[in-house]
């Protein structure tokens, strides 16, 4: 059996990963917790622990093989592949997120968009044409895709997170403001600046011991 | 000395505010842990351990009163009062984050918007005139803020984010895709949805155990 290893460790390896490239991209090939924790703001110990629960990367003292690692760390999140993700909510949020080049080089392809607004459907935002969001189980049964995107306002996603879990996704990244909740089995992830905001206050307001993470 | 409370704690408060105050609109007076983490999928055990951080608000066996949680959740975050924010970088996605209607109600207030555009800078958003970004630092003298978002490219980030820690931003929400750092005693949130899709794929890769929060 697998060990489980805590979520948090899983949500900074891709984090790792992106320092990794970027020292792979100028040219460097060997790096040190020590250093890797600085630029990442983390302490080495933190990196070694994270990493251990995978097996042993480095020798001790010699540091981290960058090519080697990064390699190791895109096998183990699954970066090797190709992943299709739908979208629901095509508002000004959602052809942000349709617009945003960051996904395709990453290999996060978003093969359908979806909208309830009559005045969307039918229409094209770059290469996607914008489907009612009627058809959406129907579309998930033709062309089954791994994650959903959900940009919706707070008060659809819920059916909407409920329509894509019953046609097999697995993955929600949720931008809707709202608590949706998931069976087991299927992994959520929030997308709120609202809360990142109002978590932040609490270290702007004065005699709050900043906790470094 | 005050107790230094984990990070992961302090960015769950908000959440637990958020079904409070929908509890409360609901017109629900008490609440239990279990409801709670019901609610949010969270344990019970989970939500009372995180709350004792900040003294005792339930009585065993009667639930937590929903308004004085709610009240004293939002007095330790600081959500009492107005948070003034500056935005850099209105392209597509800075201009969403202006639209975006959540911030206002919450207490947020975007009272500046910059940009390096030339297209871009003496254009009106709503009711906000682009400043360039040259006047950044000179704008934050003469008009303190408290927290700045950074929606620019990856590259343009880092000396973005040093200009405003320069000029007294103690909190920075960061959407580019960059792993800045920031000085001890600044705070920097992250909001990346390519980081989180590739922590996701871990979990949909077949084999690997799905560790719940």
């Amino acid at each position: 059996m697998p060990v489980e290893i805590p979520e948090v460790v899983i949500e900074r390896l891709p984090v790792y990963a992106r320092a990794l490239n970027h020292l792979l991209s100028n040219g460097q090939e060997v790096v040190s917790s020590q250093e890797l924790g600085t630029r990442l703001g983390v302490t080495p110990a933190q990196i070694r622990k994270d990493l251990s629960y995978f097996g042993r990367f480095g020798k001790q003292g010699r540091g981290y093989n960058v090519r080697r690692l990064l390699e190791e760390l895109r096998q183990i999140l699954g970066l090797e592949r190709q992943w299709d993700l739908v979208l629901v909510g095509v508002g000004r949020l959602g052809r942000a997120i349709l617009s945003y080049g960051g996904f395709a080089p990453q290999g996060f392809r978003i093969v359908d968009a979806f909208d309830s607004d009559p005045k969307a459907v039918g229409h094209r935002v770059g290469p996607l044409l914008i489907k009612d969001v009627a058809v959406l189980a129907e579309s998930l049964r033709e062309h089954a895709v791994d994650i959903g995107i959900v940009a919706t306002p707070a008060e659809a996603a819920q059916a909407v997170i409920d329509t894509l879990v019953e046609n097999g996704v697995k993955s929600i990244l949720n931008y809707a403001p709202t608590a949706a909740r998931v069976p087991a089995g299927v992994h959520i992830r929030h997308i709120d600046p609202v809360l990142a905001l109002q978590s932040m206050t609490y270290y702007l307001k004065s005699g709050n011991v900043f906790s470094a993470k």
